[in-house]
């Protein structure tokens, strides 16, 4: 028993962020005991069916009695209402995180209702893929992934290195940032390339000259690589814009400052400002690859033939298919 | 003899869509003989060492002597020049192709040029990775994408079908269409695509909120999907935009239209239009999926374990992760 980081811990929401939580978890034998809650009955039989938990509950305040960490993985828009919810029920000592893209409004919106006596560790693992729901989830989702943690000043420090062992033992890298950092570090990588996404699908869906079949079928010269993160799931996203406001619409403003600058470029065939700004953007990704961020086969590995598997460690050099 | 489609192949440029061509060409048997020619000596070198062509010539008229098979597979801005030097030199009955990804203007640059004599079949694979070079090319490249013609009318039925036939030898689907549409097409498939990466990608470039280390490190979140259309080729895509303008022009300006309403539903917390938009945007991606235009695999398959591979007939509703 000394050997679990954790007795009891207890997933509020169990969508591909709690599933996969729940799996690497169990895999790494970092917990005794996993509770699950989440409000939608079909979500929680299929959790149990999943075997994500020891225990299920539709009750939130029932889920939480006892439990020595608890994640909270909803949208962000409920953290409010769920550390209300349960905040009466936490026992003394237990430590609460959550995994929430925006930090500064779940900070604002957690920390009135936590009590004195529980340690409040706010998280967020930057990893996910376009899937959502329990049936999304796997264990190594958060292996060589970062995971920001940003704990208001004054958090016991002892609980900032419990919940840092948690993720590093699931196979994550932990940074310590201050919340409103993070949310301006993830307005640019995450949420402007979300907003981004979602919106060329819309335009290409609305055209009245280009069907939405041609745009499926001839899809493969560049547009598909916006589809995926164009499918995440509209509840978390439409609550990391609510919740992100300000730095979303910063990123926004520079961002279409940016492309007017190249509507004009095009106009006025002014090539050089082209060229210049597309000979700049090609290093960014050999320097993704390099940090273990992106996997190196070209294409995202799509030609990857039979039997062949990713190789993270390929050389920048190399040229795979060269001559097959 | 007989069995060759084209006695003599010659290539003008030998990047990634060159290459990719000779080594494809030469795995169905296509041709009999492929003649390379660049402008650039060192490249010229390299697709030797490469084996990628039976003749190697510095002189394009030289190149193209004797061909009755043309494909010209330099970037867009350079067609025009390319077809008033090769004009005289082109054997009576030859077959001139192409693979920008433009039409309209690569039929104005080069049809003026070309004699009453020869078969001008424009034409653009629907195939690519964010690589370029001699090196870069990969025999399977054309398997399952599109290729789109866009012969003017008047042109020989004849010469259509043996374009036609190369292209389907070679794993393609092949489908004619107006120059015009294509351009249309292409605008918001392909080009607009291409100028939102490089655009979010040189954003993302110049914050001083946020430094550029921290956008590699934590561009998992959404923004390394950019990165890799952003690593394509600059001049290509220069002559894209410029040869293109038009229809880029438009279809930003209605990218642009879009991402204003976004941007006020953001500032005013209307999170009803978010959350519409993000729901509708999540179809296409299946449909793309069962249109074999992308892999079924979640996240582009960078989750795959050691062992599996990318399998394209993977059902929607297989969770390969599940319970793992």
């Amino acid at each position: 028993m000394t050997d679990f980081l954790f007795k009891r811990m207890t997933l509020i929401g169990i969508g591909l962020l709690g599933s996969s939580i729940s799996l690497a978890a169990r895999q790494k034998g970092l917990v005794e005991h996993i509770a699950v809650h989440t409000r939608s009955d079909a979500t929680l039989a299929r959790a149990e069916e999943l075997g994500l938990g020891d225990s299920y509950h539709k009750d939130v305040a029932e889920s939480v009695k006892d439990a020595d960490f608890v994640v909270v993985c909803t949208p962000v828009g409920v953290c409010g209402t769920v550390a209300k919810a349960i905040a009466p029920h936490l026992k003394e000592g237990a430590i609460i995180t959550d995994v929430g893209s925006v930090k500064m409004s779940i900070i604002r919106q957690m920390q009135p209702h936590l009590p004195a006596h529980v340690h409040f560790v706010p998280g967020h693992p930057i990893a996910g893929t376009e899937e959502s729901g329990p049936d999304a989830g796997f264990a190594e989702l958060f292996i060589n992934r970062w995971c920001i943690l940003t704990p208001p000043e004054g958090t016991d420090e002892g609980a900032i290195e419990k919940v840092k062992t948690f993720w590093s033992t699931v196979g994550s890298n932990v940074e310590l940032m201050d919340a409103h950092h993070h949310d301006n570090v993830l307005a640019i990588t995450s949420h402007l390339p979300h907003l981004i996404a979602y919106n060329i699908v819309g335009t290409a869906s609305d055209l009245e000259m280009v069907t939405n079949s041609e745009v499926i079928k001839y899809s493969a010269g560049g547009f598909r690589d916006f589809t995926r993160i164009a499918a995440s799931d509209p509840t978390m996203w439409r609550d990391v814009f609510l919740h992100n406001k300000e730095a979303a619409l910063e990123m926004l403003g520079r961002f279409t400052e940016d492309l007017t600058a190249l509507q004009r470029a095009i106009r006025w065939g002014d090539g050089d400002a082209l060229f210049d700004l597309f000979s700049r953007t090609r290093s960014i990704r050999r320097s993704i690859i390099d940090a273990g961020q992106e996997i190196a086969a070209s294409d995202f590995g799509r030609h990857l033939k039979e039997g062949e598997t990713h190789a993270p460690t390929l050389s920048s050099d190399d040229h795979e298919y060269t001559g097959s």
